[in-house]
């Protein structure tokens, strides 16, 4: 380490570069940095620099690649697999674009926005809607997680199945690279084909191939119709059924296609007493299907109450329920949305989120449902997710029997069982949440050598330091 | 060269490989394979090869980078940017995949379509309407471009407004590597965060960083309703607020939004004598608008009148003319299909596929009519294409007081004004084509040089022969 590179030293010109205002040394300041939403990682670093400029965040980067100190680009650090702070060795600057907020343009016929990476993501959702425009993307973190969090995991979230990923949302990028060379590509463009695609390196890459400070993001035309409706079936096959008949009759406006257990409804109805369920009985699943349509709900209610009818009629679905307010609707939504904080209330749980193929669903979960119980009699998976795309929330309550302590202990076996399942059917281990410190060593079990070269040599290509995020992804 | 290196023993090779069957080298074979779409590249080969198998083409490539070999991947031959053909040294091995043409799996539940890198996209389009299901990309091309080729272009097409472009519609794909491994990338899933998006790379490459050899491709329910108008409109001005409307109006149906000028109309009605024009009188500009739903006609069709009503309440639009038939729908789409040809009929014009924000195209198209009639008075601007996109084939036909030569003599001089003036409204100088060898000197005046070295790191980083598709975009 030269001299300008000892901590004190790069402290000071960090100081010098966003106001010693902005950099954060003291513990208890930095708790807030260090610290992951889920408090499974606890790390600990030289400091927090929170850069209000891209220039600013060029400097610090500079700085790093100069002084070859590891750095971690933060957003709202709402991260549920640890990617967003830093490792134990506390020699990492946390940098945090959350000072860096502002929407920087809004252009309705082009249907796009500019954005920094701190913007929370509700702040982009009502800049849009006051524009008479949809920004879609839309999960459980919105009122504190940043863009720049969202676009550098791939977030998806509730309406992945009609708009896509954060992936399918975004036209251009600005980054800091690791040389600390800025990437000007913010373009607004639908179709480019000039060369590689540059900003898909930084989509989902969790921060170690550079720092995204900007974006152009994609508006949509806004729904002025919303219907959505509860239905209760026998079996997950009969879900599947359900979901490719409201495709072909719904197609453009299915903008959700939630699957839930009895058990995961059983669970909200214990902890929420408010929980109103439209149904007298018990069925074995349901699923909670939601219509948009830039036409009035007028249009959109009837066309879900007849395809319902139709299911209904074909054996498809027991009983439905469509919302007729949106106070129903949002109701409705809440038996989905709770059921996280519910099984939280039950007792920790092991959490798995997965995708497999749609048409293999049911044999995933009646293959790994079977796993589970032969080797822990008992065991009670709390079954809901976003079916419409494939992705499970595959989450595994302990048998009443047993207790908590011992079913923590069962974590990696238990995961071994639901993860080599879904590399049977050709499915993620991580649909949603990408990989941080949290699977980093369990993808090794299931890419290949090939993949996993490919990807190193990317990282060595772009951070030929290694400073950048260290410890995450690979 | 090693002996195992010599032009004749890598051919001896080859045929060992692919059966000698498979391997051209007359140069009455070899024609249809070195020679681009539009006759513009005129190259040679050292052979033809045409693998039948992943295996095949395995050992292809690595022949090709134990010798050095230089290789050129090649689908149906129709890039416009000449990127498909070899260079004229005459010692590259052309691998043609037009054998691999299976279609390996269709699953309707998933939507998705596993499909070789030499199926027809025509093919494609069939077999998930088969299935009941749509494949949307459609282009001029489709019954002979192959799936790898539009892959490997990231081709674009009528319906990218509602579908995106081809990189938008793969979910997975399989890579033969510049080194000859193989990255078995075929994964059939709406999410999956499990490191980089490796398939980001492929797509859009031209063949410089891989052989794609097959992919997975998504499939969307099939339209049942489909409706079509021709509008009439004052200015470029209008039919952008023209296209706001009906966004918002009908957002999700909204399939194509196509201009074109009245100079364009004008051509087509000349060349191509049978064609119907809705309209008693002559209007500045025109837009073509075709919504699809899962729903009916029935629904479409009056949804389509009522905004065109509004529009023309509004004093957007002038006159408009909705299909009461296919047939109608399909005389239509016709003049705005014809354009191509009838220019063609009328004399070579100066072809430009550009891109700018759809904010930006009413200004843009002032300035650069106003820039070329200063050059060359009398100058006609063919003007039309996916406006909806932000997409224009801006192809300029000489003054009538020029003959074509002088007019073709002009070429760079008239892509100079209109590329300075694309770049100068954030815009691209490829939207749909790519660069090929077409544009690779061209792209240089306008990407920084950060994004022309981050571009060339990855080359290198892949290929670090530099074998694969040498002389194409970089």
């Amino acid at each position: 380490v030269s001299e300008g590179g000892t901590p004190s030293a790069v402290l000071q010109r960090a100081k010098e570069i966003v106001g010693a205002e902005n950099v954060f040394t003291a513990t208890s300041d930095l708790a807030p940095y260090v610290v992951d939403a889920r408090k499974r990682y606890s790390g600990r670093a030289l400091a927090v620099a929170r850069p209000g400029s891209v220039a600013e965040t060029v400097a610090l980067v500079k700085l790093c690649a100069e002084t070859r100190t590891p750095l971690v680009p933060q957003g709202g650090n709402t991260s549920l697999c640890g990617a967003s702070v830093p490792d134990q060795a506390g020699t990492a600057l946390v940098i945090n674009l959350s000072r860096m907020n502002r929407i920087r343009q809004i252009d309705p016929l082009n249907n796009t926005m500019t954005v920094e990476a701190g913007c929370i993501l509700a702040a982009i959702q009502q800049a849009a809607a006051d524009a008479d425009r949809l920004f879609p993307l839309s999960l459980a973190a919105e009122g504190s997680c940043e863009i720049g969090g969202n676009l550098s995991t791939n977030a998806g979230g509730v309406q992945v199945l009609r708009y896509g990923n954060t992936r399918d949302l975004v036209l251009g990028l600005e980054v800091v690279l690791p040389s600390g060379e800025l990437w000007e590509g913010l373009r607004g463009l639908r179709k480019d084909n000039t060369g590689y695609d540059l900003k898909q390196l930084f989509i989902g890459a969790e921060g170690t191939l550079g720092i995204i400070t900007a974006a152009v993001l994609k508006l949509f035309p806004k729904p002025r119709g919303v219907a959505v409706a509860f239905a209760g079936l026998d079996s997950v096959g009969q879900v599947l059924r359900l979901l490719s008949l409201v495709q072909a009759l719904a197609g453009e406006r299915l903008t959700a296609f939630e699957l839930m257990s009895d058990f995961a409804l059983r669970l909200v109805l214990k902890h929420r007493p408010g929980s109103q369920v439209p149904f007298a009985r018990e069925f074995a699943q349901y699923a909670l299907i939601e219509l948009s349509d830039t036409q009035t709900a007028e249009a959109v209610t009837p066309l879900l109450e007849s395809i319902l009818a139709d299911a209904m009629g074909q054996g498809i679905v027991i009983d439905a329920a469509v919302a007729q307010s949106e106070s129903q609707a949002a109701a409705l939504w809440a038996l989905r949305e709770n059921v996280s904080e519910a099984q939280g209330a039950e007792g920790r749980n092991l959490k798995h989120d997965v995708a497999v193929p749609i048409s293999a669903i049911d044999e995933f979960l009646r293959v790994t449902d079977a796993a589970l119980a032969a080797a822990y009699p008992g065991v009670r998976p709390v079954t809901f997710g976003h079916v419409g795309d494939g992705n499970l929330h595959y989450n595994i309550a302990r048998p009443e029997s047993s207790n908590e302590q011992a079913w923590l202990a069962e974590t990696k076996a238990v995961q071994k069982i639901v993860h080599d399942s879904v590399a049977r059917f050709g499915g993620s281990i991580s649909a949603e949440h990408g990989l941080g410190q949290l699977k980093r060593e369990e993808i090794l079990r299931y890419k290949s050598a090939v993949e996993m070269d490919l990807m190193r040599a990317i990282k060595r290509t772009l951070d030929p330091l290694g400073i950048m995020n260290p410890g995450k992804v690979l």
